[in-house]
């Protein structure tokens, strides 16, 4: 420990004071969280000590002094919410979660990092009470929170009346300068400033140590001056060990709600240690024994392992404190309830995550209309949420400024400008990681449906948000349009190949390709009726023969017989989206010609592999030799159904040329299917 | 048109002067660009007219003032590199190569976006003389632009002497509001801040337009503000249709070698169209043939469509001018080559690509030492990539700030520091995404064989990047550790699952999961090898039980049999990484009971792949039901060689424990094969 962190931590050590209204000195408060975090480190032998024990200080003001939430019940619509930007100091999070009253005991500390426990070396939404969302790949909470707070701001502004403010609240994030190198941070915070959210605040653990050692010689720009270019206010300068300024940063962050605030908190990480403060060694491994006992020694903290005094506990504990905000809150809501009955039921119901009633009728009576013979999917999806979003106001929709590529919009929307004071339609500029960070943001807050659009082969650029969405099970909606090389004369660089396979790689990601109305309709009704995962529509930009369905419940098994011979199936092609009309054509001649050619459609191959074997059996019953399949995407995955020899696909880049041209030149026609068929 | 384009463009038609020097007014030599840039998106019915016609007077004051360039040898070492960031125009860089006299004709011009023509619909390096890089994926050019800029620092501290400056150039990027909101501008603006790239220059678009419309509904950030915070020089305020100005900000810029610079130029999209200029109607479509003629009348240009005055194509032409200047540096480079003749023939080695003579007996050498019997291929990794970087000058490592993770460093390293005066490991910080386009632009740039490291699962973060990687052939080498949930606590977010196979759906990226040590070093040794294209070394985080591996050729094949049974094989296993030992412990015990279990060790299958037909049965020839497959991945892509049932995979997240005991969860043990086997 060099002598300034040696000073440092004596210093600490010395200035202890009683918070009068707590009855304790607050370091010994943050101290919990340090030896929590060092005993649960220490016994799992796995994780990491230092980025904990630098916030232990920001963490211990931000939930004492300021944080409203009820610990008995981690749902409360109106609590704060808290993002730990960078996940990997996860038992930052648990501590205080289980010192203020969460269901989360110090067994569960004592089982971090084991298979089954509640305690995951990051932090997992839906696993740990008051885990709000889903940490560790950086860069993604700071922008998740910038989603929440939009939806905070959307909601207010859609719900609130005179007086009634039955939202209101802020979202804090904690992040390290990891996040803050990430690409994604850029995009977010751009987008927070723009939108004015005025009650984000972000506290940044500003200690400069990253994996690689001291981050001055990577990590070298003015992040006040860049957040200030944002539009954002920037409290800098605080001394992160100093309950005193932090709180006071906080109390300013709040009182600015014009701007979102980055208070940017100079602290050491592994604080209290005396051989490894300050230095990228307590990052990520255990202290060791030795150092563990050195810096509780050095901090004053003389408890065993995993025993936290009772009087900190009561001192931490927000139980009380928190019913009585929620009850608060449970009497203005009651008041809001009389006043405007109808929209408390629509407010209820969105915050449960519940259709409208009338969901199913509104889906059908679209089918009643007539359909046109021919027709993109991506603008067969716009008619088809035109008329959900009608019926469905929590729908939320947006592009990454391909809205007229995407045809994310409808008529009637209203975009939301400058300030977000309203509005249903996002445009969020080039920047499709934030949009899905976002919509995973939007979507954990509650009350929102959101969707956005990007082409498909930008699914890369925000590929770890949608496994996110997929890992925290959101039914997010992503829509993906220009989906394969017939998208034409933009080239190779906009014309995905490996992207539909890949996609469907994503563990509980349903991909839907689409190849007629009624599979586009499916494939809106059920990603909305999804409550345990993410949805991506994979929509051409060119016209598709139509061949109408009339079971849409075969549809939502994700794959049905299209046509079927007069006799038994002897072969049988899968095929999706634009390349069924092709193997329906190469079918009804060949079976005209005396074949017995079966043709699947499987607009969605995850939803067909969850249905049971006899449903599966009565799609696939033709010897697997005598299966073929088409997509105009790599082949590879088909193989699980055909043999791969039997799969018209394409495995290279595709070139720059008019889409029609492209398709005939890669092998995808009637003729082609023809020869494979013999 | 709105009244402020029309008087913008009546006064720019007013107050065209001639240029002495060139005899020409440079407003018709920009109009040239715009001409062009209409008549081909007009013929091809296709294509992005507003950015070339908004652009062209920077360009026009760019490619005639300043840039050092030969059209006849566009691959003369020493030239500046011109970046095309936003590459929709595309038609911009086609015109302004075409008139200053590359290998480009107007027949080329005439066939923009046709199948198998010079001008895709975004520039594609290697399909064009002159064409830097492919460009399009929004934001990856200027990050691109960065890896040349610092590919020419780092070749000149490494290469200049006393006076001889053979490698002395600026880099050039045109960059526009879509790739500044993209996240990847951010790391990349960040790096060169701290890089200190002073011969760096970048020209800001700054037109207010995107698809979207009005950027300032979700752009309003202060972009000069934020370059300043990276540390860079910032020149606002230039009005983009001035060549003067546009021409003072680039001398400036070029009089600052301590910081790169960001110019920022307003300028007017679709400029000289009377009824699109300013709109973004004009962006992503054909003028229509009446506003084209009506653009041409407002803009003074006389011609027919495709026709160059001669007066116009003189001014323009470069290859005189080019040709001195390349002699110049001959002289030069003759002068070196007499005072550092060593020097001199290992500079021109390595911008040939050529590895050093005794490569092959360096990468020998390495197996006559004593290896270890278990190790993690990280590490064994970094045990090869330390002997051939002392054979390889031209190996430049990095990692994403995982150093210590990815193993990516070696012995004697000497870390690029801030400024970047020399240096062979690069501190990417926590920037996934521009560690993968800058190795792109140093792998352009020429000279050096970058390689860099991130855990596999943030692949998802620069997924695009290796795609272009691959498009464009270049053969940098990802080093992508931690390779599955065998990593343990660190638990699902970081566990990757679906990534290796993604990775190998990417067309041209030869994908490396190694079993032992001498499938890592022809790992390494044969992506040295590779010409035309990227690869990507999956390792692990842990310890595996080594097989040793006599044939070093019939690894390089992708596959090879690691066990065979004493009598015809009956049943065969194919395995990659820490599954191989598992495999070959399963044929051992069913071959001792009477079994005949071939082991098919497949560390690339790519590779494979593209062995001839024999060499496959001959590896394979087992009856396809009777094969089976084991790796710690998601299954799918096995189907291709053994029926799907066959294989033990992975179709789910994974979760935080320690990592063997996640193995045996997950079913990866040698008892589970054996049940498979029967």
């Amino acid at each position: 420990m060099n002598s300034t962190y040696k000073e440092a931590a004596s210093e600490y050590a010395r200035t202890a004071t009683v918070d009068e209204e707590r009855e304790m000195d607050r370091k010994t408060l943050a101290n919990a969280i340090r030896a929590l975090s060092i005993d649960a480190v220490e016994k799992a032998n796995s994780g990491h000590p230092g980025a904990p024990m630098g916030m232990a200080d920001m963490a211990e003001v931000l939930w004492n002094d300021f944080l409203r939430h009820n610990p008995k019940n981690p749902n409360w619509a109106n609590r704060d919410r808290v993002v730990l930007s960078n996940g990997h100091a996860s038992m930052l999070l648990y501590s205080a979660l289980h010192l203020s009253g969460y269901d989360l005991t110090i067994d569960d500390l004592k089982n971090f990092r084991q298979l089954h426990s509640k305690t995951p070396g990051h932090p997992e939404y839906g696993h740990t009470a008051g885990v709000e969302t889903t940490t560790g790949p950086l860069g993604q909470g700071i922008t998740t929170a910038v989603g929440m707070a939009l939806g905070e701001k959307l909601l207010a502004s859609e719900f609130n009346r005179d007086g009634l403010s039955i939202v209101d609240h802020h979202t804090y994030v904690l992040v390290g300068d990891g996040c803050l190198m990430e690409g994604i941070s850029h995009e977010a915070a751009s987008l927070a400033g723009t939108w004015k959210l005025g009650k984000l605040i972000a506290l940044y653990d500003d200690n400069g140590i990253s994996i690689d050692g001291e981050v001055k010689g990577w990590f070298s720009e003015d992040v006040a001056g860049r957040f200030r270019s944002y539009g954002w206010q920037v409290i800098d300068g605080v001394d992160g060990h100093d309950a005193s300024a932090v709180a006071a940063a906080i109390a300013k962050a709040k009182a600015d709600t014009e701007h979102p605030t980055l208070i940017c908190c100079k602290t050491v990480i592994g604080f209290g240690s005396p051989a490894k403060a300050g230095k990228e060694s307590v990052h990520g491994a255990p202290l060791g024994k030795d150092e563990a006992a050195a810096t509780k020694a050095a901090l004053g903290w003389n408890h065993d392992a995993f025993v936290i005094p009772d009087e900190v506990y009561k001192a931490w504990n927000a139980s009380v404190k928190g019913a009585e905000a929620e009850a608060q809150w449970n009497a203005l809501f009651a008041k809001y309830e009389a006043a405007h009955p109808d929209l408390a039921v629509e407010f209820k119901r969105r915050g449960e995550g519940r259709l409208p009633a009338n969901f199913e009728e509104v889906v059908k009576a679209f089918l009643s209309k007539e359909q046109p013979a021919k027709e993109a999917t991506r603008k067969t999806s716009q008619r088809v949420l035109g008329e959900l979003k009608a019926a469905l106001p929590e729908m939320l929709g947006g592009s990454a400024d391909l809205t007229h590529s995407n045809l994310t919009n409808w008529s009637g929307m209203k975009s939301v400008q400058p300030g977000a004071n309203g509005g249903n339609y996002l445009h969020f500029g080039v920047r499709e990681f934030a949009m899905a960070a976002i919509m995973n943001g939007l979507q954990l807050h509650g009350h929102y449906r959101p969707f956005g659009g990007t082409f498909l082969v930008f699914s890369d650029y925000m590929r770890n948000a949608m496994r996110l969405s997929a890992l925290m099970k959101l039914p997010v909606i992503y829509v993906l349009t220009h989906d394969s090389i017939g998208l034409g004369e933009d080239g190779p660089t906009h014309q995905p190949v490996e992207h539909v396979p890949s996609l469907r790689l994503i563990p509980d990601l349903d991909v839907w390709r689409p190849a007629n109305v009624e599979e586009t309709l499916v494939a809106w009704s059920e990603a909305l009726k999804r409550k345990d995962g993410p949805s991506a529509f994979i929509l051409s930009r060119s016209n598709i023969d139509f061949t109408p369905v009339t079971d849409l419940s075969a549809v939502a098994k994700g794959a049905y017989v299209a046509v079927e011979p007069s006799r038994k199936a002897e072969q049988l092609i899968i095929a999706t989206g634009s390349e069924l009309p092709l193997a329906i054509e190469a079918a009804k001649q060949k079976n005209a010609s005396g074949g017995a050619v079966r043709i699947v459609s499987m607009p969605c191959a995850e939803r067909f592999d969850r249905q049971d074997a006899a449903y599966r059996e009565s799609i696939l019953n033709v010897p697997y030799a005598n299966r073929y399949a088409i997509e105009a995407a790599h082949p590879g995955l088909w193989a699980k159904y055909a043999p791969f020899e039997n799969i018209i696909g394409i495995d290279s880049f595709g070139a720059s040329a008019p889409g029609e041209l492209l398709m005939k030149h890669f092998g995808f026609t009637v003729e082609n299917l023809l020869k494979r068929l013999g």
